[in-house]
């Protein structure tokens, strides 16, 4: 099958300032850019780890102001598009005007999976101020890809130009992916993206699989820079993209380069696949549910992922830490009782 | 589709051995045998990295003798058999038979994908020993799939009960192992596995599709602890497998807590991709190729990737590092006139 050539969104300095405690210098920001923009990515995406507005007490202060971050980054930024993620509730109309006037070009609109309205008045106003507007289903394994549709549709109808599958959590299989991706494929007018994590170390494979069902978009980062286990390495994807002949327009040699010789140097800790990040790919929860669980854990006796898997059974999908304390409670009972 | 239990191969305590430079100690081994065995797993392979008769100059001392690391293993493994594995040429008739003495009851006979012809004599002599018999085709990648069945059934005639897609340098992408396993599990009356490597961040991945295929066994490791960038990790492939229902014996937490607790503090380095296991999963040369591309690369100032990427083209399978020069000089030529 002959394919357009995919574009590349790198998230090396938005979803990456999770991995460094949002602490990118300018200096920082500034190198990394030159290097991702010359390697041939097409958008180059640069916020707080969680968006527009991010930078507070409950998300982590950042190292630099919002404008900084972006300013430099399209400073740097030769042939890419620079790009923003907001995420309603955190980030507002304002700041996404603000970033547009800084010279952000693309904004990524997210929202948990199945909350999509949200995004409607955000989605709105970028597509007035004539930005590449995407949408961003956030946590797309806590739904069926029925439902995701569903709110596909919506964001469409807002106006979105892209809508993307977004593997928050690293949780989705390659049939998860694929059934998801080839659902949007099927029944959306927009253009179609994949997010993965590395979490069941699917991160890649999820990648060929969502491009093999006609993604238009994929995201990566240098050597994987991102929360948890990390986003899909861009110089990973490229080498097999390469060796299976999909067309894209990043140089390998250039992403291998900037990934080992500027970007680990500057990882505060390797970001690869623990016993924390795999559990929470393989439950799917929030990670904001883990300290609460292996508090849990230990105060019943119980195993925390034990919980994790029941609370992700009962269909949490963030907000819902008070069903932890039960569920460990009834855990405890069964173990007594067997 | 409902499918039998796939059988767990453990290659910690062997191609392990290449990562801690086959110097784990009776100790280490018992350890980790007595956790690899109460996890589930079916076979727990030991042996120096590069088989029996291994500890040498040529491919570096094992710190414990052949006959310490099998009894050591044999002796604290419970539930799972003890394999190891021979590459003739390296091993010998007499050192299977030893094995075979010290417990063991598996063995994998290991040829490169194109010179099944040399594991004849070795496999009828495991049978005769009445040893679970499997033959090991490494470097699979390095001939087509039509080939690699031919070799296949060559040590399917000599009465291996088993036998691998060996994928060395962890080049498969997904649709060749999918066509690797699919012939064989349709022209083999063996039963068939899978033996990956991460280097292209498909380990999992490629194992996955090898159990759609059908494939009966799969190789794996704690944490991934193996040659290069690792073998697939025990507890990654478990924790998709899971989530897939695809049955098994072994225990995740178990599995995951091995790896986090006692497998990663033993390693020396952290086994990972870098841009080195990148460039040979991408290629899909022999590693012995590296240094001499590196030097060449140096003395005719060409990249070393373009010259491992020009070799592969040419069908270097091992032992053609006097092309390199060759094919240095070409590509600086070539760079003269452009």
């Amino acid at each position: 099958m002959r394919r357009a050539k995919v574009i590349f969104n790198d998230v090396t300095l938005r979803d990456g300032m999770h991995a460094i405690r949002h602490q990118y210098s300018t200096d920082q920001i500034a190198e990394l850019t030159k290097l991702i923009d010359d390697s041939g990515v097409d958008i180059i995406e640069a916020t707080h780890g969680d968006g527009l507005g991010g930078s507070s007490i409950q998300y982590g202060f950042s190292r630099e102001t919002e404008k900084d971050i972006i300013k430099t980054t399209v400073a740097h930024a030769k042939n890419a598009k620079v790009g923003v993620l907001l995420l309603p509730g955190i980030g507002t109309i304002e700041h996404l005007q603000r970033a547009h006037d800084w010279g952000a070009q693309v904004v990524r609109v997210a929202t948990h999976c199945t909350e999509a309205d949200v995004s409607e008045q955000h989605i709105k106003k970028a597509v007035d101020l004539g930005m590449d507007t995407v949408g961003f289903l956030m946590m797309s394994s806590r739904t069926t890809p029925e439902n995701l549709l569903e709110e596909a549709k919506k964001m469409e109808s807002y106006g979105a130009g892209t809508i993307y599958v977004v593997d928050s959590a690293g949780a989705l299989t390659m049939d998860d992916t694929r059934n998801r991706i080839a659902l949007f494929k099927e029944h959306l007018n927009t253009a179609v993206g994949f997010h993965g994590h590395n979490n069941l170390s699917l991160g890649v494979a999820n990648s060929i699989v969502a491009l093999e069902e006609g993604a238009d978009r994929v995201d990566t980062s240098l050597a994987g820079m991102g929360a948890g286990a990390g986003n899909t390495a861009t110089e990973q994807l490229v080498a097999v993209m390469n060796r299976m002949g999909i067309p894209h327009g990043v140089d390998l040699y250039k992403a291998m380069d900037a990934a080992e010789n500027v970007m680990k140097p500057m990882m505060e800790r390797p970001v690869q696949i623990d016993r924390l990040s795999l559990t929470l790919g393989y439950t799917g929860v929030y990670s904001s549910f883990l300290l609460f669980a292996e508090r849990a854990g230990k105060e019943y006796g119980v195993d925390p992922r034990d919980i994790l898997t029941k609370v992700a059974e009962m269909g949490a999908v963030g907000g819902q830490e008070d069903w932890i304390i039960g569920v460990a409670q009834d855990l405890a009972k069964q173990k007594l009782s067997v």
